[in-house]
């Protein structure tokens, strides 16, 4: 979707990617056939663009630092990866900057963990340093029997921290150029699967958010983003806990609870993206309707599908909505497939065509 | 801009081209390399996608129609090619659907344009059959030194027109899928270059369009269009004289006119071109703002050009302006290199900026 923002603006894309079905690859006959995580392909990238970024945090560094050393711009910097790469290096980060943070410790064995849980009781979390997405990479220690389930993993790899019992979890989007603009999004409400596990829903703005409680998120968001040097499109996760916000990470990417900006305001996300990493004027905010609302469409199942009968259905349910499908080859279980944005006055109401048109959706599917 | 449309909502788009850096071949890896109005091109296209569209109408019906004959459908169909792509013949069909239409005439020789002339007075319009486009293909006579300067064409490949002295040209999209379901856009006002020949501005709603007139353009642009069996998006140009309004023709795919619906509507002319084609729902043909502006962009010289310091100078004049920039790789004078789309309240105010965010663009751009 980036992809495509740069193309709207003239730019011609290049992608590195070894799949030449991936979702970037079908849509620019420019590519590099190598490994996304690869030195050689990253340098070879470098050759042929005037710039370089991301759609995952999982690039390594240090490819992007031989592509800085080479002259080329990257955007995320190598050195922001560095931290947002490392979910303990970003919350020490964060703790250094002195943004509202959970307790937090670093593990040399699992005798620090349970130490940790003494400290600050049960349920503890254990979260991946690396690799870690949408609930994988999270353990929740509730009691015994938790504990003997990690006790196999590696603890240098984990990190402890303290369970939060928030009350909603709001996302900002923040857009930030190389010479120093700066974008900041309305604060909206990210609501989770059953499991708590993916995002499942985006309301735009946040339902019922006090302007102190706006503004107070929108602040922390923004030194999230300059404690990491961030250049580009952040997503930042917060926590709200009565009347306090806790930080609960970055993606240095535009980021799925800011798909909404797509159809909903004067610039999307995406292109927010483009216009940051290619230092043009950022552009403003504002959303187009009084309500947004993002459905994502997480698969419901393994194997191929019938996406024009699925199109159909939900379009006939509220023709009025954004449908965007990123081109994945085949659905499993819980892969997000794609999300559709629907405009509208009423929270609730547009909240309900949404569910109903991405039933309908599904249905559709099989 | 179809492609892309497409593209979100999961299709993948395979280009008939033999140019690999043509707009259309820059954002898909998926490309036959064919000439775009050859019946083997047209046939190997056919044999990899369900449903064939085009860009021009200067694709051959024959083309189409060897596909149809194939089993493949294609939209707009050959038998409505076969009408709009021969200027006569248009208007013809409007003129045997009782559209309000200017007198015409066919040409068997001069003699004939002389003889209409006589009849209808001067000035008087010779319009090429086949291929024009903005002024190509229209002469204005207005004088016996006019007249020296046909002598040369051949007449059989033009007809004569009452030239209209219309007080403004509106234009209407129009959307039909293939079982039925029709979608009408917002009639618009398209003001012209100062030489009369190219779309400049368009601007909608039209300004101070009454209600009856509104009506009227929208009941004589869906008839035009059902008259010419159209399935698929149809921009329908009409001249506006007093509180008459006169067909003056078709355009068988997503219009310039139309180009404002891409950020300024809940569904962009395009999204509804591919539901229309593909036989989904249409969507709604809401504006998102009380003003929509669309300021084309049309090369002031030949050659090269810096689009970035001319895309960063336009946002400095206007942040909120979206900018469609086509991929083509060189200017040529009067070419239609892009477009740019600016929301607004009112009326003068948001011709005033896209003006300006233009000039910006063009003195940024050499």
């Amino acid at each position: 979707m980036s992809a495509q923002a740069a193309q709207r603006l003239g730019y011609a894309v290049v992608v590195l990617d070894s799949d030449p079905l991936s979702p970037a690859s079908q849509i620019t006959p420019f590519r590099v056939p190598q490994a996304w995580n690869s030195v050689a392909g990253t340098l070879e990238l470098a050759a042929s663009v005037s710039v370089i970024t991301l759609e995952n945090e999982w690039v390594l560094p240090s490819c992007l630092e031989k592509a800085e050393q080479g002259g080329c711009r990257t955007y995320p910097q190598s050195n922001t990866l560095q931290i947002l790469g490392d979910k303990l290096l970003q919350r020490q980060c964060f703790y250094n900057h002195s943004l509202p943070s959970p307790k937090f410790r670093k593990l040399s064995s699992w005798d620090d963990a349970h130490q940790a849980s003494t400290e600050w009781g049960l349920p503890l979390v254990l979260k991946s340093r690396k690799g870690g997405y949408d609930g994988y990479g999270v353990k929740i220690i509730r009691n015994a029997a938790d504990w003997a389930k990690v006790d196999v993993l590696e603890p240098k790899e984990w990190y402890a921290e303290e369970h939060i019992a928030f009350d909603r979890e709001l996302a900002v989007m923040i857009s930030r150029a190389p010479s120093g603009g700066t974008a900041i999004y309305p604060v909206v409400e990210s609501r989770q699967t059953v499991d708590g596990n993916r995002c499942d829903l985006v309301i735009a703005p946040a339902p019922s958010i006090t302007e102190v409680a706006e503004s107070m998120a929108k602040e922390i968001a923004l030194r999230a983003v300059e404690a990491v040097v961030g250049v580009g499109l952040f997503g930042v996760e917060l926590f709200a806990v009565g009347d306090r916000m806790i930080v609960n990470e970055i993606a240095p990417r535009p980021h799925n609870s800011g798909h909404y900006t797509m159809d909903g305001c004067i610039t999307s996300q995406f292109e927010q993206h483009i216009r940051s990493i290619c230092d043009l004027p950022l552009g403003p905010t504002d959303l187009l309707a009084p309500v947004v609302v993002m459905a994502n469409l997480l698969a419901p199942s393994d194997g191929l599908f019938d996406l024009r009968k699925a199109t159909a259905a939900a379009l006939c349910a509220s023709s009025d909505l954004h449908l965007h499908w990123y081109g994945k080859q085949e659905m499993r279980i819980g892969r997000k497939m794609g999300h559709m944005n629907l405009l509208g006055k009423d929270i609730q109401e547009t909240i309900s065509r949404a569910i109903a048109a991405r039933a309908a959706f599904w249905k559709g599917l099989t």
